[in-house]
């Protein structure tokens, strides 16, 4: 899992990073990891991730009228005459743009856009590596939703697709929105969908080990930011009628006043309510009798206690990054029967990159000009459906499993 | 010569493809050239000339740890500390978008973004194959002045410096000033500035030759677009003091009303007079006498008693590609000392690419955050003297030549 909920991001930075508490300038080599170090050492020596190479040379006269002027006006006027050749003659058909504001990093928080080019460089590696997709980092210098559309709509020409990467909730619903309904090429802001496809193939697979369906079980989701609200988005669209999102206050009820309209409309899907003495229901409240657990918001806020009191055969998907809601091993203790983390050193690992780079393969593949949620859903099925013999402790496949991405992007190309 | 004077366009366009009179569609394969033909062939085969790929390998967990999650978070934090660490440990400080709206491109005018994207690709390929300089194409679905210099601000901190390309006049030039001053990376046209520096390389060595200096001669420029414009104010930052620009309907006069500001600016230089009939003085007269003629209009504009009107060692630069404003054998018969054209089949090829590539790969590796008009002068100056021993055939380099944009980028590095 690539980003935590928003509104909890201090916290996970204070974990983080506990000698600095929220002023990175401050942290001290004494408290980097053996990966801190290496990746500041590789970051060093490459200077960037990404390879700005030329499929092409140019040695002489001969490859220069071929590659640029004077044969390069023929292409030109090619695409000038029917516009759909661009997906064909330039590198536009498979080229994805990663764009951040630096609003929400990791969970880093708002350290702006240059800051967050590491993370956008690192998607680009992952979108080439497991799915052949060229992308390019882009760092946006402006952070008001109209400035963000606009920039993003000059640009598109440029482009084949679009993924959103750590903008901030709740300006990502809208920014999507937008960019969604006024472009023709796919616009994912993964840190909602990505997350939300892949944590759904889990609970395909979860649902399959224990014999039962969406329509059954009783869902908790702790984070209400991008990812919380698109996870419990697909939930309710795979027909989970009774999905309870928890933000930092407590429970999303439809008595609360102090809800964005995003949290609001979620509020809406199951009219939970207040307590009767008006007080908003914590997570312990809300947990007890579900079966569902999906975390996304930070370190250490779920207890034992709390999964103890789930029903049989519970799920707890306890994804923050790098430290989960509760630790796997505890939360099997306590009883749960299939537990998953955003952790690569865990089992059932939860990682956007199971989804993205074969959903964006699939959407340029096929030219579809917008990622609606049945690409969204053949995306998820695909995932689950690419473990032959799902297991409490193999509900997802690994990243690196061969073939993956492209089983993925045929699913969604097929979906059209 | 990658650009024509924007005012004379559809004469290009109709000579380039006669067949289908600025109606790109109606161009038939009959009239296309084998360059056309292979370049439309490579186009469709390549898919794209520029190649997204990534410097690392992500094949295991501990790879996608130090290029990703968890271990970028330690680069992240660097440069928010630190943002002058982005030009170290991301892509940023080697990157260069080659941004265009498709207004003005090569000689085929406005054919949109998306057409123009071959073109951006070349340079982009060009970019890196003569300077190691990496390259992004970028093409603008927005026209207004304000709107394109919004987005190009909006993306500038994913980027280390900006080659605007193909924009058409008189926007071009207000898009470049504001984002000179607004941003802190380097921001140049090409078609303005790379062509002054090219061509004022030539005339560097073409004086060299003649033994004179700028401030003796006098020059005549056809064609008063972005790049005219921008070879007669280098020329008058070299010394020059009596430098006439002409378009398509004649000289550039104080008393013309029918100006844009920047051609109103430029008929101040020599405060040039209709004549006494209230009638503009066209070529011919303005060339009788005239020492150096730059030609960036278009094809055969200029006649054999034009350049016979010249002084003695004229100095005839026709640059319309690919057919300039008059022959060079032509020329050369009608008693020009020194020819030089766009084209690489004739001698002294007055080629953008012999300067923007040095120019930004000195830019880059200086950190200079604005390209001034010394660096433009530093940069003509080490073409010019590039060429050890200048004869009336070899005023420039080829581009070809080996170490040359290493050459300019030091003369523009050691400018500061």
């Amino acid at each position: 899992m690539l980003v935590i909920d928003f509104t909890f991001t201090t916290r996970v930075h204070e974990y983080l990073f506990p000698a600095c508490l929220i002023t990175p300038g401050l942290r001290k080599s004494e408290n980097m990891s053996d990966y801190d170090q290496r990746a500041i050492e590789m970051h060093r020596e490459w200077g960037g991730k990404v390879d700005y190479a030329s499929k092409v040379t140019v040695e002489n006269h001969d490859d220069l009228s071929v590659v640029y002027t004077p044969g390069v006006a023929a292409p030109c006027l090619e695409i000038a005459r029917d516009p759909s050749l661009a997906r064909v003659m330039t590198g536009v058909g498979n080229l994805v743009a990663v764009i951040t504001d630096g609003s929400a990093v990791l969970g880093l928080g708002d350290i702006g856009p240059q800051a967050a080019l590491p993370v956008m460089e690192g998607k680009c590696v992952l979108f080439r590596n497991f799915a052949g997709v060229d992308a390019i980092p882009i760092a946006l210098a402006v952070r008001e939703v109209d400035d963000i559309v606009a920039a993003i709509e000059a640009i598109a020409p440029s482009l084949g697709g679009i993924n959103l990467e750590d903008i901030s909730a709740p300006r990502c619903f809208e920014i999507e929105q937008r960019l969604h309904n006024s472009l023709d090429i796919p616009v994912m802001h993964d840190d909602q969908h990505g997350t939300a496809v892949v944590a759904l193939a889990g609970v395909i697979n979860a649902l399959r080990l224990t014999n039962r369906d969406f329509k059954d079980i009783r869902t908790v989701i702790l984070g209400a930011g991008a990812s919380g609200i698109a996870c419990g988005a697909i939930l309710r669209e795979m027909g989970c009628e009774d999905v309870a999102l928890i933000d930092s206050k407590g429970l999303l009820t439809i008595d609360r006043e102090d809800l964005n309209p995003w949290k609001r409309e979620a509020a809406q899907w199951c009219e939970f309510r207040n307590n009767a003495d008006g007080s908003i229901p914590q997570t312990s409240q809300v947990m007890e009798g579900s079966d569902l657990f999906l975390g996304l918001a930070g370190p250490g806020l779920v207890t034992v206690s709390d999964v103890a009191s789930m029903n049989d055969d519970a799920m707890v998907f306890a994804m923050a990054n790098p430290t989960p809601e509760i630790m796997p091993d505890e939360a099997a203790e306590a009883g749960a029967a299939i537990v998953a983390t955003g952790r690569s050193d865990f089992a059932n690992q939860i990682n956007n990159a199971l989804g993205f780079p074969g959903m964006f393969r699939g959407l340029l593949d096929g030219g579809i000009p917008k990622i609606e949620d049945e690409h969204k859903i053949a995306a998820a099925q695909a995932i689950a459906d690419f473990v032959t013999d799902p297991t409490p402790d193999r509900i997802v496949p690994s990243i690196f499993e061969e073939g993956l991405a492209y089983k993925v992007a045929d699913a969604v190309k097929a979906t059209g």
